[in-house]
């Protein structure tokens, strides 16, 4: 059977296409990403989007199953959560007709649209206990740190399962589960409140002038080419133009910021976000009563090198593994779209 | 003689007409406020406002001077501050043809457009050295605290003129004397890191959800007229939408997060907002040697009340005088721009 999983997130549309024989192993396996901001773009884009998307990973062809998260209805374009989940469950079934579509709530059920309309909030932000429960396949102890563009999301999985505190986002960022910390995607004035210009503290601009993506571009963390999020001001993504955009958060351009001076902001918003990052799982592993040294971390997204295993490596862990080898490359590429796909197909694939 | 003052900002445009007798005394006061953010809309629309906006207030007329002083030169619509001044500069040069224009600069000398281009940031950012000089006229020795849409300013005065340490934006951050936190436009998840939720801390959203408008409205401490900037979402200023705007915060929404815990969140930010005000006001004091509670302090700006004269408060100073006594009401109704045609007209009266 062929199975397309697909993970509507609030910047970013991620799908995969897998096969499964009897055995429920994944075969031929097929992924995209399409940076698609639902707050900036018509929604009628994002159904054909998602309709195109959906053939191209069944090969051209009609899956037998569709399985969808979802984090978009976070997004300022809906009104509340409750119209978010409504009007993407509804405008992907609309525009995939002749495709059964089921839901993976985020206690790992498996929901019809009907019962999705009945029960909104059950599957909102419901892409992380997918991945948490194909990740405990594999490694049924361990917790999972997986650095997207925007956020990072720090799950304990005991016994093949996700045992997080948090079923909301809200719950999950009181409990460490989640933190607004990223690759890409994230402001430098929600990173960083001030910053050391040699040795003296400056405040920061509160505009949206600079993301994590000029501070890794920076820092060469990434390339331009997987800097695949929109920039704060449009421009593009070379070194000039991200230490450009780094400069004004301190108020100053590339003329009046030398760029050494430029770099070290770029070092201390990175600094920042790993310390936010092991708060977090120093917090999640205090719940647990387990020692971090004890801990296997696997690490998945974007940020999985140079965010998420540095900051397990603070912690002073030593067992880190990264979701590559864990789910191989091809699963790991868009993980939690394939973990979407993975899941409803072993579930569902006696039945069909 | 009739001068027009114009303060170009990065959010707002707002203008100024005098009308100067010999004695130098301003009557016939016009004023204009129009939020224009420079970054969204196109640039031959702001020479257009330029034009018509000094046309208005000198009495649909030609005024005798223009003084023009600006902040727009720090957005990202401009690769640098240079970029952004020539272009200003220039644009409003060709858009009154027939007026002489002057540039007030951070040092307090009148610049025509020739010494502009040759050094252009010596008028960047010169709005506040204008409307020091302006308070320092009726107030030679007290801290002027401007509290505007985005950012305030702290800037001490002395024997009539500005002494603040910092003559650039970024040493002014560093200075205390300009602080990113304002009335309107300020982003939430840029003035708190952490909200306590029930007595929980709660990491928060890192995405530009709600503004410091939307804390302000919820607290009573400003009606929808006065909330003249564009919201975060594009949605109304009524109380619900502001409350639906601050759930964002920590990834909530109206169904999730109960009224009185979304006013408990406005009101954290309220505060982080005055303690953010009152450390630069400290850090201002201690450089010039003095004691708060025996300086003067002159509050102006949207937020005067509610975060200036609150912030004051805080640290034990009891002289708080308001702009409005200082400079008359329609004085400080449009103050930067009131003091740049003052300003101008005060030193170039006897040339005309």
């Amino acid at each position: 059977m062929r199975v397309v999983g697909l993970d509507v997130g609030g910047a970013n549309l991620k799908g995969c296409g897998i096969s499964l024989d009897e055995s429920g192993t994944p075969q031929d396996i097929l992924y995209s990403l399409n940076h698609f901001p639902v707050w900036l773009r018509d929604r009628t884009e994002l159904w054909s989007l998602l309709s195109q998307t959906t053939y191209t990973l069944s090969n051209n062809g009609k899956p037998d199953l569709v399985s969808l998260v979802m984090t978009a209805e976070l997004s300022d374009t809906f009104a509340t959560k409750r119209e978010g989940v409504v009007s993407i469950a509804r405008g992907a079934t609309t525009a995939l007709p002749d495709s059964r579509i089921v839901f993976p709530s985020v206690d790992l059920n498996l929901l019809q649209l009907s019962e999705v309309l009945a029960s909104p909030l059950s599957v909102a932000a419901a892409n992380w206990p997918v991945l948490a429960w194909t990740v405990g396949r594999e490694v049924p102890d361990c917790i999972l740190i997986d650095v997207g563009s925007t956020t990072t999301d720090v799950i304990p999985i005991r016994d093949g399962l996700p045992v997080a505190a948090g079923k909301d986002d809200t719950t999950r960022l009181i409990h460490g589960e989640l933190v607004y910390t990223g690759a890409l995607r994230t402001d430098v004035s929600a990173i960083l409140r001030t910053v050391l210009i040699d040795g003296r503290p400056c405040r920061l601009s509160s505009e949206y002038f600079a993301t994590s993506g000029d501070v890794h571009l920076v820092l060469g963390h990434i390339t331009e080419g997987l800097y695949t999020t929109d920039t704060a001001d449009g421009r593009g993504k070379t070194q000039q133009e991200c230490l450009a955009r780094l400069a004004r958060v301190v108020c100053g351009d590339i003329e009046t910021v030398e760029e050494n001076r430029i770099a070290d902001i770029a070092e201390q918003a990175w600094e920042q976000q790993l310390d936010d990052i092991r708060q977090a799982i120093d917090q999640v592993c205090k719940r647990l009563s387990a020692a971090p040294r004890n801990e296997t971390f696997v690490i998945a997204g974007l940020g999985a090198q140079f965010l998420g295993k540095e900051a397990v490596n603070r912690t002073g862990a030593k067992a880190v593994r990264d979701l590559d080898e864990v789910l191989g490359a091809e699963g790991s590429a868009a993980a939690t779209a394939y973990s979407a796909a993975l899941y409803a197909g072993i579930k569902w694939r006696h039945y069909l």
